[in-house]
């Protein structure tokens, strides 16, 4: 979740923009979002795995939209917009409620719209052991690599930790991860050859990993082929799952121009944004 | 999760003792716990609600079983050790594997052992939006409330911060969650009468309170009857759900002697413990 920089040009571009345009139309399900925010692409992402109609509306930060505010006080994105007949249960009479934490509507969506063929496949395992093994990991990316990217991503000359300190612990998170996946033989993804809440986790993440090698000296620093020595294996597990998450289509048709992207975080490479994620790094402090 | 203080009496006392002796005989379902561990509480409270057949394994932080670390390398409690019958799925053989972080191992248990009378009713609600709102407000206790218990109980004069801030924190996060509470009319739990895993999430450290009073001055400041103003309802509201846990039998049953929590957590009140939950606090950081 983020707040938003009030510099941010407020609308989608590239795919983005053309699944924004499809997803216009009123629904009483809706994701409000910000377009370069990954929290809300991991939602987003879930939205256009499972084909699940919605309506996608894009929050302007300088002017959030009342009904926006009025769903969720705090303001935050992703912010879905849950439909009366969702809410309603065995008490009565539902009404429109607001989930939010991009895991935990993520996983909402997945349970929510299933047993329909049209809807696909679950995004988790079907035994209870395997669902709590994908859950495991996806703590492990939002509490260890996650944290990373944006320590690396924030480091400045002034800071307290060395930029390779903070390249190796992206890598180290990754290698962690990578070494949990299944053999490549059987698919590139955390399961093989199904595709699951573990790469949507991650994948907002990884698409972004450019934004590094753009602005920090020595990148992200991931070796070359032939180049990992001991580790060779590892890292060409990481590159099989980095190169297949890169060309899945939810992730594409989610993601915006990359020259966009490069505007809106260099606020983060200059250690001068103002969103929470941005604040909480750089006191050290858990992500909200 | 955390490691334990070397110098802890290393076993269960009271009610405690007796539930540990109760599930002393071997069973390939083994919870691995430390007594005084509130995350481990969690795992232990799930297991006695749902009266789930298992081994209670006290692990002594002098002599780790090399079983134990042989499944979990980490060596944090709970790990729950789970039979290869539950892990083998569609994989063919299974093999026992272990589970850990309370929450993700609790949610375990209640999805792997229902559909069967004697496991009583699961304790997340039947509709996908009422499961998602428990998570909400479980991720509320495990980020606001839990570190801002500890944020109270390891105050000392030598802090950045005053003990009424920590104090002030600790009563937001309640009175915030409280106001999600189903009235008091429905029954006395998060959602009236019916006991959920929001109530297991935040229920040892209900139980440890008492520890703030005991320890810090002015203790957790929460008003008496008659005594809150405008905030009556809520603090009455929360003074039924806390009364109601502290007589929850599971919550009993699992707990150990008063007076040996008193010492354990000494270390907390002056701020030596070498847990881990105990320095992220010190260092302000994201516990673990």
């Amino acid at each position: 979740m983020s707040t938003i920089d009030t510099s941010i040009d407020p609308k989608p571009t590239g795919s983005a923009a053309i699944l924004a345009a499809e997803h216009s139309a009123p629904h009483p399900l809706i994701l409000y979002g910000g377009w370069f925010c990954p929290f809300v692409q991991r939602t987003w992402i879930v939205l256009t795995e499972k084909c699940i109609p919605y309506q996608y509306i894009e929050i302007n930060p300088y002017k959030k939209a009342p009904e926006f505010i009025a769903l969720n006080p705090r303001g935050l994105v992703p912010t879905l917009a849950v439909p009366s007949s969702q809410t309603s249960g065995s008490s009565g009479e539902g009404q429109t409620q607001a989930l939010y934490e991009s895991n935990i509507v993520c996983e909402y969506l997945d349970e929510e719209y299933r047993g329909e063929v049209k809807f696909g496949p679950s995004l988790l395992p079907g035994t209870s052991y395997e669902r709590a093994r994908c859950k495991l990991w996806m703590d492990h990316i939002s509490s260890k690599i996650v944290p990373s990217f944006y320590k690396l991503l924030q480091h400045t000359p002034e800071k307290a930790y060395l930029l390779d300190e903070a390249r190796e612990q992206l890598h180290a998170g990754i290698k962690t991860l990578t070494r949990e996946m299944k053999e490549e033989e059987s698919g590139p993804w955390f399961l093989g050859d199904t595709f699951t809440m573990v790469d949507v986790c991650l994948a907002p993440w990884a698409k972004r990993l450019w934004l590094i090698d753009h602005y920090k000296p020595g990148g992200c620093g991931f070796p070359e082929k032939g180049e990992a020595g001991e580790e060779e294996e590892v890292w060409r597990r990481w590159r099989l799952w980095l190169d297949a998450i890169l060309h899945r289509e939810s992730v594409l048709k989610t993601s915006s121009s990359d020259e966009m992207y490069i505007d809106v975080y260099r606020r983060y490479a200059e250690d001068t944004t103002s969103s929470l994620v941005g604040q909480a790094t750089r006191k050290g402090e858990r992500l909200p």
